[in-house]
């Protein structure tokens, strides 16, 4: 029981700068049953206490943002046995093209984490990223090619394209840290081709060109995810759980192309 | 894998009468992985027959039109081992305001069923409502009324109230049903007052007066509900589970209060 | 002033059957300086009472629908002026794949109406169609034909295809009529290609293909449009005026491309 | 023709800070009709150009950086006689609550500029707000004082409140200039009350009794802006244009309450 939907700035600390990133916030704790309501005002409290002091001391990413206000939720709600906070922003990233310009793209990032009480060590964390790219069918590139004469060989074959929106969410075990830049680099590297905000004529070409070089399915994208994911984080412990979706909005479709799969390192060691 | 947000017009027969709802449907089937791309085509294909058949011989609810989709599913992939179907609606009730006018009143109603390959009779079934009704805070009520002077005994109370929107999805255990209409009388009655969309002024009048003698934190419409559930499907299996959450669009805020309950029959019986 | 978002189904006559239209209408009147309030819940009382009408005798389009609606907003508003009424809903048709196959597809219809009170007879009337598409860039194409070796005369060449999004709203002149069905001809025409929900392989080939064949900006489409607006109503008087806008949902970049014009019947004759 | 939905983080002036703002950007210029596509790429490069200025250089304002865009479009698009810019931000102020605690709150910031080739110092701006508040109905409250006894004389009485949405957009004549915070005040102004996002229970009484002391429908809302507005910018001349929409969330509707007025300085001056 708590709120959502709090938005607020907060200055978070990079590499080389501090950024701002505005943030939507959730944050919840559980009620014991003869309590009747409980003061959902301490939530909001701390959500701007924690933002006001990052003016001060930007925090270093808004996964331990988000782990400071559940424990500052568990010690200012002392009923609560149980504390959950969610954060979600826009976040910039600096891109290359094919040909090497510059261009800045635009990602969301997910941290959320729960805490119980006595347990404040063990945090569930969570870590995720929303990533806008781009795939080319194989299918319909296939039934093209087998219509089209043997010339054509090594030349690239027409097929539908379009947007695809992919995220991924996965737990971060104690001990570990991920960090979103990382998992937005899987992404864009498993799908046929990250998109870019500027492209001049030669880079829009040689955009294009890969993405037909390298079609996908939507099942493609989540399987590619999770295979650079195993890699990457080879020393994950068995039980930490990984989702990914990937949505195609399909050109020739009004309706959208969907995979998903929701595992545990466990699972994908078999 | 699968697609989503495919749209489709459906005949559905109703006690009296049939209806049409526009549902928006999402359907998977899972792929062995050593298979590379599935038909998608068959997804919209399955769908598209089952609307179709509709026209001839109305469903009898979304619920059996979604596990028919399941069904269907499976046959079609061959080589799947799962199929899931969801699907939403817009959905439209008469009701009576206070004072006795009919008002129709709108809804969304939700089904999604799971079938695994050889337990077809097995499939799992949920349902769902989402309604939106009127919270009145009773915290407010309870402050400004240890404010005022003692002669204001029986008359009810300022406070802030506001647009309630409550989500209830629950399992439907093999071998029993449940009414969508059923589910939004269990809500509408844990609000602080049911929405009309029309309300001439004494109706008006009545239906603040009623949302101020029965003001409501989320945590106790959630909690309410529940308890109406347990006592209307008392014969429900103890691993049958049951999500509710109800959000407050609070008035005197720019965020939501929200609270939710994901448990089993068994839990809500300790 | 007046209402928004007020949900109805409403029973619509088609040439060969009545269907079921799921509306949102908002609806409104002018309110003189001198008065303090309206009684919205009027508005609503009519738009229920003509849908509740609907039941018995299924209005012949919702055009109509919105001009009945404004008309009983003058009447029972007997100080207000001025009345408007809108209208959006879902809207299926069944179209034809490149090879035939049958398949139902989804758009949006919109409708509004303006009166003025001592000239009911002179209603301003508008109405619109949203449609999804596809078009394929002949930019990128282009650009990598210049690439490519002679060999390729006469091949397809690959470019960035997407989801395509045109709306056109247009005034509909006193003594005139328009069909929505019209409308949504005229703009899958102008596009790359329709979509389709259900495409077996032949089929997603040869609507890739065709896409290919004719590949558009965002403002050739709006271009097309008024060009084939502009014959199919010849006779339409020099101050009716119409709009076309129309967003490709890019599939090499996060933001869409987006052109627009606002014109006259007049401007379209120059 | 142009591009839509452009994201970019930039640098703003404040009396005493510099702000990051994400800001949403569309950006448009006309085409000659013997061209058939224009450079979409170029407006892109515009805007991130002077986003990237803004990290040396913040820019004063986001009318500022969106007029800024128009005079690059133009020089950039050397066949264009038009172009225009539209810009809105997420936009963070603190308030004081009615008893004294500091409170962050949310608002929407708009900014869009129109210029023509040849008359680039009279650009057409204009600036709006989005400001979430609180409107209290007086019109329920009536009819439940008439139904009470007379001893309730200075109680304040129940009726139902929610919350409001009311955005205001106005040209900036040449010469002039209109802070956005002036703006926001002048709509929390007009409201029942404005909202917070931190109240603790002192507080929460107190907005709750302001709001009842202060009932608006959504057309006061509209007609206390316009007024306040003229007082506070009563040397802007006549052409200058305002419109005012106000939207109110009906806790006891599903649908909402609405009004508007699209006015110029002259007409209300009548």
């Amino acid at each position: 029981m708590g709120v959502t939907g709090v938005r607020k700035p907060v200055q978070v600390k990079r590499p080389d700068k501090v950024v701002t990133l505005n943030i939507v916030v959730d944050a919840f704790v559980d009620l014991p049953s003869n309590m009747k309501g409980s003061h959902l005002s301490r939530n909001v409290e701390v959500i701007g206490e924690i933002v006001d002091e990052s003016v001060r001391e930007p925090v270093s990413s808004i996964e331990d943002l988000t782990l400071q206000i559940c424990r500052s939720l568990l010690e200012r709600h002392e009923y609560a046995s149980f504390s959950e906070a969610r954060t979600v922003a826009d976040y910039f990233l600096e891109r290359k093209t094919p040909l090497g310009k510059r261009s800045l793209e635009g990602y969301k990032i997910f941290a959320s984490a729960q805490i119980r009480k006595g347990e404040e060590l063990n945090a569930e964390r969570r870590i995720g990223v929303e990533v806008v790219g781009m795939t080319a069918c194989p299918c319909a590139m296939e039934t093209i090619k087998d219509d089209l004469s043997a010339q054509v060989e090594n030349l690239p074959i027409i097929t539908h394209n379009q947007r695809n929106r992919t995220i991924v969410e996965m737990d971060v075990p104690n001990g570990f840290d991920i960090e979103a830049e990382d998992l937005i680099e899987v992404v864009e590297s498993a799908m046929s081709s990250p998109t870019f905000e500027i492209l001049k004529r030669k880079d829009e070409a040689e955009v294009v060109r890969r993405a037909h070089e390298n079609p996908k399915f939507v099942e493609d994208v989540v399987r590619d995810i999770l295979s650079a994911i195993l890699d990457k984080y080879s020393d994950f412990p068995d039980d930490a759980s990984v989702r990914v979706r990937s949505e195609s909005e399909e050109s020739i479709h009004k309706h959208n192309a969907f995979a998903e799969r929701d595992t545990t390192f466990g699972e994908l060691r078999l």
